[in-house]
């Protein structure tokens, strides 16, 4: 069965199955707009296929939809935020608006966040500020999956960086990328399809290198971005420690081994070192460098000149980060989003939960 | 002939040449503590090597000793700064202080600068913030080496990232890593020692994969970290482009393949863009988040535990980034500094350029 949902659709349903868990009118809108721009941006294990755990966090008491969210200790151009325990697809949008005020108020906005849970994409926060005429960053830390290079064993996550950078006739620069050499996705995709996974992706859980995305499934590990040490995995360790440090060791959140699984069936941690899991938000204000249209008309020259790049072999040229994405979100938003079989079912279980029809026939 | 000199005397001997090539003695004083960082942490490439490079652009007036360093345009917590085509381990330390007082004052500091030119080491910089209680940032465009993956062209510099994180028994973590796949100075070892480079490094002056380190200085080019589409290579591109934006496009600097190049013997882009190389430097301060003696005795916390993880096969372990630099500094320290018979030769060369005799006998 191949089910295709206009965007609206499939995001009034979420925003409505939020409702009828008890998160608040607004904030549940909010949580639908971010798992809506992930379907969009064909981020599909981010997006309304992790609707049901979010849901039944919510029922199990694990995630507070109704948490206060609160500043605990703040400078002009900075703050600690505390999420509450509550739905990181709210907190991140009220922390990165707290950065987003701050740079317009005093040039430049840093939050980090603790007790909050699974955010969904980190690229969301950033496209935030576009609009402002603000450079948005924004980081996540996540449960254990990837190993510091030399070791074998889970300690740190997927510790994904997004930032953004607006063009003025040309789209935005948008980067959103996992700091392991690949995100647990691509090895959920070469599972479903039957493939093989390239070298240099993973290791079983004793700790040798595998092509069998199954074997990383089962209990192993992914490498960190550059995935040996030959090839320098130690600056993926390196991205992977900075993004730990300013999300959660800064917050005071869980951090390396010590964060709350969201989606994998691994056991939860024996001990807390910290609330909740963690988040970093940024925002730079254009104009406190330069004039904004400026800036805007130099990114349009650096994009069109590194279009022009001379292309490898076997290569179809590059590519200005975003832009996938970006292609992506404009055929999704004419043609609606297609739901993979699994979705489908795990959707028709929320309906049945929350008593909201699912937005298909 | 192998040379061992007491940093003192060599940082001594850095001194003297600067201000006899007419900088100012605390900037000349300052130029050398960059340089010899670079050297005492075991970054041969970035160090006393590159002295006669700067004395060069000084005597040919690429470089001006005595530039005015302003600020064109700030806000709180942001500047824009012009290094009056200065001296880059002059300017960078300036405006790092800027970022740091910044940072002091209303959380956080945020710097781009234009104009400059090459500033040393990039971990430099957040190094001055650990005694402060800030976490320090540091960024810097360089002359394009690297090709975006999907391409064969260079168009990118090396453009490291360096941050800082302080601990409390434990020695910080530093992070200071070039976002290709290896620096340039690797490709220099290899063709030293004579040996082969891994896959992934490099392509030859035609865009074809390569493993001769010659190939790759002879108008070859350098590899994003990833390397390859298939190991995200798109990932090392991303991290390049955000610094390339932060320290060119932000500051009105040279951007991509317009900077000129410092140390190759490429001949410069054929046009400007914008002026000078370009950095970007920033201050977070710890306190404004958290109290700092709780914050380093966490990252104690985070560091003991991450050395605990199990090693891979053939591995010694895993290291906290920074071990290797600060093992070889104090090493050095107490040993002395060893120096290359190139680098000697370059340095009698400045000596009897300058009038400042040799810091050996």
């Amino acid at each position: 069965m191949q089910v295709v949902v206009r965007q609206e659709l499939l995001k009034e349903f979420t925003h409505r199955v939020f409702t009828a868990s008890g998160v608040p009118d607004k904030d549940a809108e909010t949580a639908a707009d971010v798992l809506l721009a992930s379907d969009l941006r064909g981020i599909d294990s981010h997006g309304v296929a992790r609707l049901h755990f979010y849901v039944e966090k919510i029922c199990s008491g694990q995630i507070n939809p109704q948490a206060e969210i609160r500043i605990v200790r703040e400078t002009a151009s900075t703050a600690l935020v505390d999420g509450g325990k509550g739905l990181g697809l709210v907190v991140g949008p009220k922390a990165n608006r707290i950065a987003m005020e701050k740079a317009e108020a005093c040039g430049s906005g840093w939050v980090t966040v603790r007790n909050s849970s699974h955010y969904g994409i980190a690229g969301y926060y950033p496209l935030q500020a576009l609009g402002k005429d603000l450079i948005g960053w924004s980081m996540t830390n996540a449960s254990a999956l990837v190993t510091p290079i030399g070791g074998a064993q889970r300690m740190l996550g997927t510790n994904p960086i997004a930032i953004a950078f607006p063009g003025k006739e040309e789209p935005p620069i948008v980067i959103d990328m996992a700091t392991s050499a690949v995100a647990f996705g691509k090895i959920e995709i070469a599972m479903r399809e039957g493939n093989s996974i390239s070298s240099g992706w993973g290791m079983d859980k004793n700790g040798r290198s595998t092509r069998d995305p199954e074997e990383v499934a089962d209990g192993g590990i992914l490498l960190p971005l550059g995935s040996t040490p030959d090839q320098s995995g130690h600056k993926g360790t390196c991205l992977a420690v900075m993004v730990d440090m300013l999300t959660a060791v800064l917050s005071g959140a869980n951090w390396g081994p010590y964060v709350t699984p969201f989606v994998s069936k691994n056991p939860p941690p024996e001990k807390q070192v910290g609330k909740g899991t963690g988040h970093f938000f940024g925002a730079l204000q254009i104009e406190g460098f330069m004039d904004s249209e400026q800036f805007k008309k130099e990114v349009d020259q650096w994009i069109r000149t590194m279009r022009k790049t001379k292309s490898a072999e076997d290569s179809d040229g590059v590519h200005i980060p975003g832009d996938p994405e970006r292609r992506c979100e404009e055929k999704r938003r004419a043609e609606g989003i297609p739901l993979l079989p699994q979705v489908i079912e795990n959707l028709k279980l929320v309906s049945s939960r929350t008593g909201i029809p699912v937005p298909w026939k």
